[in-house]
């Protein structure tokens, strides 16, 4: 235990601008000493165009010294539901993709042991990979992964790790079971009519921004819901998901996407549900000089940690 | 009377690029000789995050060059309704804000007493009571207020008087009805839950995101009709009201907002309702970079200007 | 004939980042080798407020480096169904409109004569006056007009030709025939009550945003498939349809415009016309210092090179 | 005569954010009114590379608010010497390059007729040309000529009046005398090993960068006055003499050019000439999105007055 | 005493990119822990013109990332030298500055009773008057003043308080002794001729930016270690001393300045004083979008850092 | 042999923003083709820091549209001495670090046994050891390096290759010999005292900017020139050996650099010298928003190529 208030700066007393960015003006904490950790993942090892999400963890930091302390909408007070903390970057080698998935897995499967619920900032979308496999401890788990991109290729370069691989390899491994995952926001023209083959075969469930425009984010998060169920469920939004109006910095930007309003709604319709852990990737600051897209990430990081608290507080035990 | 000729100048012979960037390239005039008034309050001492906003009627009257003379879906052709000029900058000491509050409100007062409406562009939204002070004579008027924010707080930093108090101030000072007030596009977390229990007991009108995003822009309109009536109004934009995809450049942006065609369906359904004047705040020049938010806050305050001279010309004694 | 590979590099074995940025990574080709020929334009020399344009080309081609191989939504597959290369840029003289309209209309002709359809990047809109002049060989061809603005102006400064007169002229010289046209997106103020008296005495179908935001994007371009039946037609995209969110690069933004989901349903929509060519104007690099517009633009040109390679596909003749 | 008081706003009662930005904060007026007449020429249709110095004369009045009274370190007070006020902007014709020429010549006779020193920024280089041959109408003149490169092309795209050839051309057309002609700070590679044969053979004085670095200011500044004597003398600065550095914000770059400081220190030495006009051209504000090559060239042009203010004095009748 | 470790993270170790942006990467300490104290003083409420410095502390703090340890020339490493941790930000109250100038010497009597040097990083100069109220116990002190302005204006605005004012208060109050005072790089025009009449008459020695020119580096330094002598000193770094093209982000830029070159030199030349503390002040981020300025401000804060240590380490008692 | 015409196109025909952004718009060729190949090596895999050198070749090629054909001070005219051509980029695997050594390095043999000698433009500075790798086929050559930092450490992260190791790597490896090797403008601080020791320890002549500055250009490279002497050399550039405000665009920038003039002058010594090849390394567009940067390094590009011109010219057998 610890006697840290765990509670954002107070706005009227010290400046937005003043003091250490930590994540939403939070202490720096141990995982042993939250329910939820805020982390840091700070690689881009795995990108294969526009660098620059290694940079994404600090200025999300930076920017999320908006964020307030509870929901104007759903009036969920996060910081009353958990201990919620900065726990850091995990450690990474930028010189080095294998060490580097060896060492996020070790750091997270740490937070497992501590108790703590992650949300963690990339990073490209490489990290969910350690992430889960260090997060997931007792069989497959399922996904609601809102991208622009499946994310289930097979390799690039001749390399099976990069960010275009990592929930393939999450299914193979047996870290994510493909009959509970739902990709939300897909888009873009492919390489190849076969790219989408392995998720189809797999059984994971992919909804196009077509459909999604069509059906609306009310039917679609109701879908979403019943694919994942009530069993433990694993959340990644990566911020290309959205239009690049709204996210110009990331690497590979496709136009025609969610609005931050269909975003908002759809994590919105995520509470309740059985979250082990949420990560949000893909903020590349050195594409993104205004820093909207920063401080984009931080305002719906916020409304993501409303969720996991309440699926923190929810597996409490009552006392 | 004068006889200069209040019309924008013509964009096929003098470019837009050329000549002095008045307000919509309109002459310079005093109140006394116009019947609305392009004013600047180039002040930002109300801010408690990030300044700037007092470089805004600089940048704003820059980019007003784009302005043109006819309305495309009204016809409403501003210029040919009132006569129109460019009234310059309200006195403001960047150092004091009390000395400010009191020469911003003297100069209302006078537009006040010039007969001429006025068409304000700020500075931060804490202009908005000095301009009220000056403006109101006859008992409390009734608000349109277009924001991300209630503005309803009662102080920060110890401080009554700064950019998220004027519609408290207002209230408790009888300048403004609040059975009269309807604030609409609200959203963003909030510090505490009571954030907004002045607003309420008080009986302001407030209309967040969701409810709009429910209802649509012309229920939502048809009810703020409703609520100021034909009494004597003011209405206020604050640009952070629009998503910060169309304006990111200001101070506190909040994603999720209004989009600029919801924008300007809203203000032109405020078409025929009794107009004492308008504002147009928190355009923030140094974290526009590009200059996008001045162009909207341009293009808007057309539209506004449009609903302003037509209020102007109704109440004008025919003959 | 060439043994040319029409297919851009594969990206999993050439980065984006290297090599030539060509058009979508294709060959360098002559309009002989080709069925559609990627061409630019780059002058701005009928541009009356802020130039740029003439940067437009280089930067698409830059940021075409993005162009994947496969509609994800229609399926379609352009480089399978056609022969497509880059041919370069049309030759011009920044110092010289009247030999820069001759020059252009030159080198289409040329184009039109080795039988290759063009998809060509602006450059301001001036430039498909003299498109049409060069492609139209058998009497006027129908026209879908993407833009903020009619561009059916008399002259400015005294001067006919400019960005904002070109399909007045393709009228009066019988380029283009005025019941098959349609113009879709307008918007913005006009300098005068009487500007769109031309285009609509000539029975140009003008659709303003407020009539299209009413209707939707489907029922608009059925309507406008009915107009331009299925004799020869043209498309034009001023980039500045789209709202300025989504294309602050360019040189007369005007708030309220089309979403890119709205823009990419139409092209969509457009699927199976018999088109003649395709143009895509008024990127202004200089006003787009993030990128993002040469993005959009990019993107955009994959989903019109999809229906100009069906278009094409469809006239050749079977075996 | 005019009881304007003709001296810049004070900075301590009007805020240099707040007013309208006409040169350095002076009234408005006409050529009659002053002693020296700041002018803008927003024209750039004779620029073959980057456009953009259209929009020069605005941001350099924008940014010219920070312009003080007295000259620190030679004490010279030009608002004090001489009558200074904003005279507005030649009418030019963006796209009409030989009535741009003509127009700009008919205003500067004006200035001229009306007895007032013109200072102008422009404007591409080309606009020195109609300005000379309105300003000149007693025999050819001097010139100071500070650039990087020569402008004496004899034609590029086969027009022989664009910003590379106005010195040719006024050599030609007797405005100015070879003879007394000095060009510092040339610099860049060249097209052609006959570049500067013209320029040469009629006897004007090339002074290359590496030369001015080896003499130093001083030396070729005593040069640079010789060759001009005591007869009349024009001063034109192209800000593109200084290193890009100093002024990125100009459409020809030239690398290892002048520092400020030794700009600086050479138009302090030009004290004392017999100057009849001065002109300052080439920023282009797109290029220059931090607006410091409009500070830059703010601050020049104070420095340019001041020796400007002290010629005119000089040659005013005493009484 | 503290078992922390002093050092800045080891970057072949911990990426720069990665952790929590504390000055230098050091330690979170308060100022008993630690010899020298890295504060923040994000306050810009003194600014008459552009705003922004309030910014300044974070973003300094994030750039500062890049030092390392030990200075290449002169072989010090400060962090072996003495205890240095980042001891956060001084409070401030961004909407009353008379509560900010007394919040500020509080904070710094504080750090003068821990027994520890400050550090310091603004916000806008008029911070340098409540360090010196509170740092200041026994009497004035001496100052090496490096700017562009001399500070010593009486008012602004009808205010005392200002960021023009800083060095004339200082004085009047005996905190600095005007006799062992020297401002270095001063320049730009002035508002009146009478601007420098207190400076001079107080005996203040003045070094325009022209006279250091002409002696160099090394002759002015002498100079100045000359004044001040051996007695407690006190060094301010206005970032405006810098030329712009070094330092554009900062609110008054004055062209002609102090090159970086120049400034080490300096600062180099002020090892072994007497220190009591050191600011450097005026870096403004909203004016600084590449970030220049920052990694301008951290890199110097090393240089004024090592000065700083080994004047702590002289004073130290041996043993 | 080949008949294309190895000349600049003339941009008095075709504007310098039209047309393919080959490296100088040289014609595309083998190295076969050329007596010079300048080339691309899009790689940042070797980046500790902030990553996007990647993007430098493309961006060198965009801006080097501006390079024209004379050199202004020397008179060459490197097209007449070689054929020089754009080779396009060498094949490099943004994944895997290990492979992409080895394929540069293959690539670069090939360009040995064309005869060609290479002028590239990376990537970051890792990319000189596999450049070596490929040309250094009998013993170990000579090194001219211009830079900030020595690029001698050891290791970072674990990892031996890395763009701070390359010249250690090359010397262990014999590609180059320590007693003929200089490196000039090193600077900035160091992370550990013994930083520097193996290149003392292995004879190399280290040249601090103090130095540098102290001796001035001229005599610094009579020593540079007596250093590598007559035998095969190689010259590498990197970009940060440039002061900031030049050269902003780069991951590691050091205050205090060379000026662009002192660049220049170095580079104009080196004539003569029996260079087999040249680089210029670690330009970072992403960092580099105006392109100020790219425009600098594609003219020291030109300057570079003048002295490889005359040394492939010199080794060319008469006839």
């Amino acid at each position: 235990m610890t006697d840290k208030d765990f509670q954002p700066l107070d706005s009227g007393i010290v400046p937005r601008f003043a003091g250490m960015p930590t994540f939403m003006r939070l202490p720096v904490a141990t995982p042993e000493e939250v329910d939820i950790a805020l982390i840091g993942v700070p690689f881009d090892g795995g990108t294969t165009n526009r660098p620059g999400t290694r940079h994404g963890p600090r200025e999300v930091r930076n920017q999320s010294s908006i964020v307030r302390r509870v929901h104007h909408a759903t009036g969920v007070s996060p910081f009353d539901l958990a201990r919620v903390g900065d726990c850091g970057d995990a450690p990474i080698n930028p010189l080095n993709l294998d060490e580097t998935l060896e060492s996020i897995a070790g750091f997270y499967a740490g937070v497992r042991r501590a108790g703590a619920a992650p949300l963690t900032v990339g990073g490209d979308h490489l990290i969910t990979l350690p992430i889960l496999r260090g997060l997931v401890a007792d069989g497959p788990v399922g996904l609601i992964h809102f991208d622009a991109h499946s994310d289930t290729y097979d390799s690039f370069f001749g390399n099976r790790y990069n960010h275009g691989t990592p929930f393939r390899r999450a299914v193979e491994e047996g870290l994510l079971d493909p009959k509970r995952m739902v990709q939300i926001g897909l888009r873009g023209a492919i390489s190849d009519a076969a790219n989408y083959d392995f998720a189809k075969a797999a059984g994971i469930r992919l909804i196009f921004i077509e459909e999604f425009v069509e059906r609306g984010a009310k039917d679609v998060m109701e879908e979403a819901r019943a694919i994942v169920g009530s069993q433990p469920t694993y959340l990644t939004f990566d911020i290309d998901v959205l239009d690049p109006c709204f996210a110009p910095g990331t690497g590979t930007p496709e136009i025609g996407g969610l609005t931050t309003r269909e975003a908002q709604a759809m994590i919105r319709m995520a509470r309740g549900l059985n979250l082990i852990g949420i990560d949000l990737v893909e903020v590349s600051p050195p594409f993104d000089p205004s820093g909207g897209t920063a401080i984009t990430a931080a305002t719906l990081m916020f409304e993501l940690l409303c969720i996991l608290a309440e699926s923190v507080a929810a597996k409490r035990p009552p006392g």
